[in-house]
Order: C-alpha cells, then sequence, then structure tokens
C-alpha cells in the first residue's frame, strides 16, 4: 500500500481523499492492564467505538484478523502519519512515530471510521458537505453516555455531522445503514434530534472545522471515531501508563476496501 | 431438556429459577421484511438487545447458531411458556403457542436474558434482592435512546434494576462483566446514576413488581431484554404484520449453560 508507505516516512498527513477506496482506521494503543476494559468497551459501544482489529500484546506487526491488514512490514507505530500521546487522559505530545515509547506490554486497537461511508454517499448523489467545501468534517460532544466498561464510566459520545435535505434523510440513511463496522446509519437527525443529543450551537463544534448548512437543510449526526480519545480523556488517572492515539484525521490506511466495511 | 418440554406442553410459566444453570433467552419473532432492521438494531445495542440465535425464514426448527439448541424437536411457536401476539405496535392477544398464527414468512431472534448472570451473583455473596423477596425484579423505562437502525427509530432502554451497597458495587461490575451476550455489567449505578437515565421514582417500576432497598443500598441497573418488545411498540404502524414475543418472565430455554454466555 503506497500511501501507507507514505505515512510511514511521514511524507503525508491528512489522510481524507487519500486511496479513496480503501478502509482507513482510527487507532487507540493501550497498556494490557486496561486492553480488556477497552475491548469490552467497544463490544458494548459498536456504533462509536466499531472494533476492526487488535494487535497481541507487545507485536507491532501483526493484527488479528490478519486480513485488515496482511504486509508483513506493517508497523503500528510507524504507519498512521502522526500520533498523539496520553497520559492520565491528557494529550501530552504528538508524534510522527512512537517507536522510542512503545514497549512489550503495548495492545493496539483499529476502530472503524466514517470515511468509509462517504464514498458510498458521493456515488448516490449525496456528496458530503465538508468533502465539497474542502473542510474538516464538524464533530460535537452529545450528552450519549458511553456504555460503561471497565476503567471507562464517565465519558459521553461523540458525533461528526453531515447537512442534507430533509426528505433526502431516509435515502441517508439506507446508503449508510451496511457500513456497520464504520459506525453504519445516523444515530439522529433534524434539529429536534440535535437538541436530544444537548447539542446547543451547530455552528460551534467541538473538534473539526465549523459547517456550512444551505436553507431548509437539517443536521444529520453519526456516531465518531474520536469518542474512544474521549473515554481515554474521561479516565483520566484511572489509567497507569501511556496511551497511544492517531492524530484526528491522520488515519492509518488498511489492505480492505470500503465495500468490506459492509461484510466485518 | 425437560423444562423446555414442560414449557411445550404447558405445564409451567414463569421460569425464573427453572433449570438455574441453563441460559435463557427472550423472543422476538417478525415477519421477513422486517428482519434485517431488527437485526441491525441488535448489532447497535448488544448491551440491552444481545443477539444469542437466530431462526432462518420460515423454519421454526432450527436456530444459527445450532448449538443454542439442538434437539431436533425444537420448536419455536409452542417452547416458551406463553406467547403475545403484536399488531402496529399493540399487545392484542397473549396465547400458549402461536402455531395457527405462523405462516412461512416469519424469523425468530433468541436475546440474551440477565437471568444467566443472577446465579454468579449469588455465588459471590451477591445474591439479587429480588431473588430472596420472591419477586419479579423492578424493570424501568429510561430516557437512554436505543440507537436507530431502519424502522426502529424512536425507542428508549429499559433496564433492570436490582440494589447493592455502594461498597459492593465494583464488585458487582466485575461479577457481571464477562456475560457479555446477556446484558454484561451495569449501565449505571447510585443515586445520580438514576437521574441521568430519567428514571423519577425508583418505588414505580414500569414493569416487574416494586424493590425492596435497604437503608444505605443505591439502585444498580443493567440494560433488560424488554427493550426489543418496547422497540416495537415505538415502531407501531411502522410494521407490517403480527409480531409475536414472549410473555415477560415466561423464557425460552436454551441447551446452553450460564457460563456459556462469557464466551458467546
Amino acid at each position: 500500500m503506497e500511501s501507507r508507505l507514505l505515512a510511514r516516512t511521514n511524507k503525508i498527513t491528512n489522510t481524507s481523499g487519500l486511496s479513496p477506496t480503501h478502509l482507513q482506521a482510527n487507532l487507540l494503543i493501550l497498556p494490557t492492564a486496561h486492553a480488556q476494559s477497552f475491548h469490552d468497551l467497544c463490544r458494548r459501544n459498536p456504533v462509536t467505538c466499531p472494533l476492526l482489529a487488535t494487535t497481541p500484546a507487545g507485536n507491532p506487526h501483526t493484527l488479528q484478523p490478519s486480513k485488515i491488514i496482511q504486509s508483513t512490514d506493517f508497523d503500528i507505530r510507524t504507519d498512521c502519519p502522526a500520533y498523539r500521546v496520553y497520559k492520565h487522559g491528557k494529550c501530552i505530545a504528538q508524534r510522527r512515530d512512537i517507536l522510542d515509547l512503545w514497549n512489550d506490554d503495548y495492545v493496539g486497537f483499529l476502530i472503524g471510521c466514517s470515511f468509509s461511508f462517504e464514498g458510498a454517499l458521493g456515488r448516490a448523489g449525496l456528496k458530503p458537505r465538508h468533502q465539497e467545501t474542502g473542510t474538516v468534517v464538524p464533530m460535537y460532544r452529545t450528552n450519549l453516555p458511553l456504555l460503561p466498561a471497565g476503567v471507562f464510566t464517565d465519558a459521553t459520545c461523540i458525533v461528526s455531522m453531515r447537512p442534507y435535505r430533509p426528505e433526502d434523510v431516509e435515502k441517508v440513511r439506507e446508503v449508510t445503514r451496511p457500513y456497520l463496522s464504520t459506525h453504519g446509519e445516523p444515530v439522529a437527525w433534524g434539529w429536534e434530534g440535535m437538541k436530544r443529543l444537548g447539542i446547543e450551537d451547530i455552528q460551534r463544534p467541538d473538534f473539526g472545522e465549523g459547517p456550512f448548512i444551505r436553507e431548509g437543510e437539517v443536521p444529520v449526526f453519526w456516531g465518531c471515531g474520536v469518542t474512544p480519545q474521549i473515554a481515554v480523556e474521561s479516565a483520566g488517572d484511572k489509567i497507569d501508563g501511556l496511551v497511544f492515539a492517531h492524530e484526528p484525521g491522520n488515519m492509518l490506511i488498511t489492505d480492505l476496501t470500503d465495500e468490506d466495511a459492509c461484510i466485518l
């Protein structure tokens, strides 16, 4: 995979639109002591945290299931364009690789990314607005609880938003529905839906860039792969040792295609 | 399975405590047109709707995976002690079997039941209160949204409640955590947790019987398998044709043991 090689050698940053038919993944790397908690968190919250694969403890080169990335030179410590380093729930550094911070106790998790259904929306004549405006998709904190698992007890879900006309919402739901392993269909839509999520100002996202919403359009919200990082932040001191994640937007590019996200 | 035979021949009703080491299941039977929606609902909401098995359309004798019930005389139309019949979201009848209402278009779903972790709680010295008082576990409607899938867009989660001392909550979480396929660890606990779920009066459950809470104890809430029936009620007219469910408390007894619920 040429794009993954470019990421490894730090020749690219934002992976949006790169290898457009390839499934991209969110990344989280934790000490073994917290791996079971995070695994349970994913299984209990598959819409915001759809688990694609894990690495065996201490092995940065192998994924289970192996079909996600088969290249023998795969290295989870270098193959994202950029990483974040967390300590006690706070992001304390940003890195191009984490080779010097890795040790044999770490377990990696790959989480599905909504970039994977955006191609399908485009092919259905429903191109996401942020692709037209060339901006980062707007993301919001919500009051929707992430169902607790182990040390992860107090987090809430993050959602991404794409605006559509009300008469297109059912089609949008239908197109994204099969992509269960990359957040699937929306979790809420419309101005009432926004209120129920506890989002107060659509123009002020918590992550990404402000949206451009045309008159008559309504917001449509999907589960978002930033949620695992927020779970780590919420866990705070309960997590011993460093945690690593991808830098948002700087995803890990897998060997699978977007269509595989429908059957995983 | 002798207990299942007793249920088939309508010699028993409430299955709580029957075949205590055998996994019991909630049941929902829908027309094929809505089967994919319900399957997606389960995959997106595994804590309240943990899917154990399905039947092929029109085949009342076979489960996938088959290990759940292997007896060749299994019949999903007779093997619950009692059934509910829903039309346009309303329960219109109660039956001892549904042989005369069944047709080749129906698909059955078995959903995990929290009866399966109560044995483990008892063995850990944390016997659920409602087993001591001989009452039906109290269940509550919450404001926690069931993440939408297909025709199921407006439902909220149901929870069951068992009271414990605050110092026992971590142990209670630990004991029930492995039972991922039968609701797993609690979704909320404590009086603050109750408020966040939107439950106003702990003494007035929406289903089951009122709780007996000792001074100093706090409520602990788990996902509840009544949720699928509430999803059917919320879908209302969007579901064509009859839908069948078990009568709450009158579960389908499977061939698996409670311990299997940890590895499913």
